[in-house]
């Protein structure tokens, strides 16, 4: 009888060269386009190199909006096939640049994309629906409709249905947003058990940042990050449970959404920690432009009525906010548990001092000052909480004896061994009341304005503390990343974060690295993060 | 050193004894009118007598639903203090002949009602809100500020805030409602554990069904359905985790409703089962008329706004619905584990043949055939679920020698040993899925009309099974119960249910025992669940 050393290479082995071989034969034919390039050097900028290699018109269309995309088909000036090809060799190259695809079927895309223009050419000039032509690129481990989905296990590499007893259904995403005319050709990279900062796995290996390819592109969406910020897709989806759509957008310069966990669909997402409830994982896009983010999620809701496929959903319509002529916001300078480091605390007082001049609405600024105590308990809490689930992880990756990379191996560290769910249930809802009660209603606040991560996009053994994301999903508040439009800087940023297990900071290694933060308002408040993002866009100039 | 049944004696008994005192200090100026009432008969009808106690003025005040209340304060018909003492009145005889108050204060309402006038005549004859002089009786293990909260638990008799560290806010219902000028005369009783469908604890003892004292007035929120059957307040706020509300609801020929757990406001209900979050409770009311639960539901959500004092409410307002002109109604004839009593067959009978005979709106019948296995997997989980908290809520019993009561002995029986939450939750997210996919949207139904309960009001000892209400709590799907008219017949209703442990049947039992049902949709379609009740009625002929 084999070891399960010898099973893993003889069965698994294979499985994985194949899937390898299947996505490198789809961008063969764009190889040559990257050919010269030195992607080698040890801080590689693939966004500043991206333009280089399309034509004029190419980087036009794949610089438009979504709204100006759909326009411009409803005009008959652009139709779904010509986007469909520049935003897919954009695509194809960001992947041979970063790796942040796991799946390519460009054929099928074509398809779509000429099936969309018959529908318009049959239909008088109508299109489908609001996301009509355009290349939206889901995270992997989201249940496609007759695809293998593995979610990083390789386990699961041959899971087209899983045992488990509700994932018989597919992800909603596909069929809300394909009904409106989105068109799939890439599915994103996410690490090994989906619980990384970072993105690294068995099947397809590392994805890179694509401003600094030293660096992590964040996780664990961080194939959704990197296609984003190349522009490979209009919109990318990804899932958050503990930062895994906002950390890879503030280390890609992207905007992303963490919505209240059931004000759009969850269900079919593929995970081994499955029947968690403590904390609950949502969808949300990231974005270019926050406009982008606000017609995903207004025509999501609005047109697609998440409700009608996942009946945990809460049936509230996408509105139109007025925020007022005065708006207060807390600054969360430190969770009290890790200092962020100086790039990030430079954010933090640059937006702070445009905030304090912005001229339109009157914007009141305060610090938030929390509880030591009750910040360290709720970290704690949160740790146990996924670490509920990490026996199946491990289960999962250990069982056929695939590889536990490092990452992996510190999650595992986090296995609760106790298992007290009530009380860690108690400490959220504790934690919850806090934030709301005694930070939001008793301070008056509207908005907070907190670090994303400890520091900018980080090297991946960094990438070890999520305190300033999960607090949100904890309390499943809803939060955003926002742009800062500053970048890393070797001269001034000279310190990294104080108090992350392990971490080493090199201050060479951070060149290019844009600085973003995060922007959080309590329950079911998506409408307003989106125009308090707009403030802020223009209250720094971007 | 003393053995704990000792110090239970010694300390425990004389604070019950303290806390009865005080009980029936207060409806002492009450007792000559029930004294000469024989309550000792073995099927006392508390419900027939009620009338003969009261003027008639007090019959057709407390007659009153709660808009007519309202407008008669508005044109000056009547006072806050009017009110207030025909419903306190009916309260104190309704206590008297059920045992169905924990806590009386009758001059707090007083005083409450006599700065309600005093309000109105200040404000040029405009009410406080749309709860203005109503007399609402809420459960007592809602947190009440200021007072002794015990949820039954002869240890917490002295808690005023308990040591749970989110349970420092008190129930944010006393804010909400008497902000729009509710007035608090009455806290309701509860079960030992709160896990019973009947009504009995060591600290006031047993609350009796006003049709029937033999039989159980339903439980958890016994003392609320005793209450608002006798007219004793106009609305009953009762709490419901697996049929809490609709048991005493059904059980007293009222209608009730368990609204999707996060409609409205959750925080602040005493509980040792803290913690437990697969399966969550739920607030809503118990009333007379549908037009009383419509109205507290409406103004409950649209003037008090229960978002701003619990953050997990989902921020939606009460809306009118038009339900169409076609209505596709599921009959849920038994849910395979066990079948219901023939009073109920005549019940549900019944109804499908009025409701096939209405003429307003077509209303297609079908009938629902559900999974036998899936079925009984869900029970088991729900037991299980439950189960997860008995270690908690028998240590807050046994440690002080308190006595366990035997329904609490049943309970105790679902210990769950094993503890596996993740595969309960597995469970209930699968059965949640099968019933919106493949039992709601796959057979085009808009209600399911069930049972509510396996019999009608039952002898405490029977009340073994709560499938029927539970199975809505699992997956989270509003219901509400309501009349059908009839009652339970010796001659037709010959068979008890099939499948109850333990249940004896015995048919004279159950005389002038009220037959109600159950109607449920899919999550957060109160509104919708509120006008099929409305059609039910004119189908009815109530």
């Amino acid at each position: 009888m084999s070891s399960t050393q010898e099973i893993y290479e003889s069965k698994w082995i294979p499985k994985i060269q194949a899937y390898r071989q299947k996505l490198a034969d789809q961008v063969k034919p764009y190889e040559y386009l990257v050919k010269d390039i030195d992607t080698s050097s040890p801080t590689f900028n693939a966004h500043a190199v991206i333009p280089t290699l399309l034509t004029p018109e190419e980087i036009k269309i794949t610089g438009l909006k979504a709204i100006e995309l759909v326009n411009a088909q409803k005009a008959g000036e652009l139709t779904a096939v010509e986007i469909f090809k520049a935003f897919s060799k954009r695509g194809a190259i960001a992947h041979l640049l970063t790796n942040c695809a796991m799946e390519l079927f460009f054929d099928e895309g074509l398809k779509q994309a000429e099936e969309l223009d018959e529908y318009r050419a049959s239909h008088g000039g109508e299109l489908k629906g609001a996301f009509h032509g355009l290349p939206i690129s889901v995270k992997e481990q989201m249940k496609f409709p007759g695809k293998v989905t593995h979610a990083s296990y390789v386990a699961f590499l041959d899971n087209v249905v899983t045992a488990e007893p509700y994932s018989k259904f597919t992800s909603p995403i596909y069929d809300i947003v394909k009904t409106q005319g989105a068109v799939f050709y890439m599915r994103t990279a996410q690490p090994q058990a989906i619980m990384h900062l970072d993105t690294h796995n068995n099947i397809t290996g590392r994805t890179t940042n694509p401003y600094n390819a030293k660096l992590s592109p964040g996780g664990s969406s961080g194939g959704a990050s990197a296609d984003a910020a190349l522009a490979g897709s209009v919109i990318s989806i990804g899932s958050d449970i503990g930062g895994s759509i906002r950390a890879p957008a503030a280390f890609c310069d992207l905007y992303g959404i963490r919505p209240t966990a059931k004000r759009i669909h969850s269900l079919g997402g593929l995970s081994a920690a499955v029947g968690q409830k403590s904390i609950l994982a949502a969808q949300g896009p990231l974005t270019r432009s926050i406009e982008d983010l606000e017609y995903y999620m207004e025509h999501l809701i609005n047109d697609g009525k998440p409700w009608e496929y996942d009946t945990s959903v809460a049936p509230m319509l996408w509105t139109k906010p007025d925020l007022g002529k005065e708006i207060t916001v807390g600054f969360m300078m430190t969770d009290t548990i890790v200092e962020p480091a100086d790039a990030i605390k430079r954010g933090l007082e640059f937006v702070k001092e445009k905030l304090s001049s912005y001229k339109d609405v009157k914007i009141n600024i305060k610090l938030v000052n929390l509880d030591p105590a009750l910040m360290k308990a709720a970290y704690t809490a949160n740790l146990n909480c996924y670490g509920q689930s990490v026996n199946k992880q491990r289960k999962a990756i250990d069982d056929i004896g695939e590889p536990v990379l490092p990452l992996t191996e510190f999650y595992y560290g986090f296995e609760a061994k106790d298992n007290d769910i009530a009380a860690n249930n108690i400490a959220i809802d504790s934690l919850t009341t806090y934030f709301f009660q005694q930070i939001f209603v008793k301070e008056g606040l509207d908005f907070i304005i907190s670090p994303n991560s400890p520091n900018v996009a980080d090297i991946p053994n960094n990438l070890r503390y999520w305190g300033y994301t999960s607090i949100y999903n904890m309390i499943d508040f809803p939060s955003i990343v926002f742009r800062t439009g500053l970048t890393y800087d070797v001269e001034k940023d000279v310190n990294g974060p104080v108090g992350v297990e392990g971490l080493v900071f090199n201050k060479e290694d951070y060149v290019n690295a844009p600085i973003c933060l995060q922007v959080a308002s309590v329950k079911y408040q998506e409408e307003k993060l989106v125009e308090m993002v707009k403030i802020l866009d223009k209250a720094l100039g971007l």
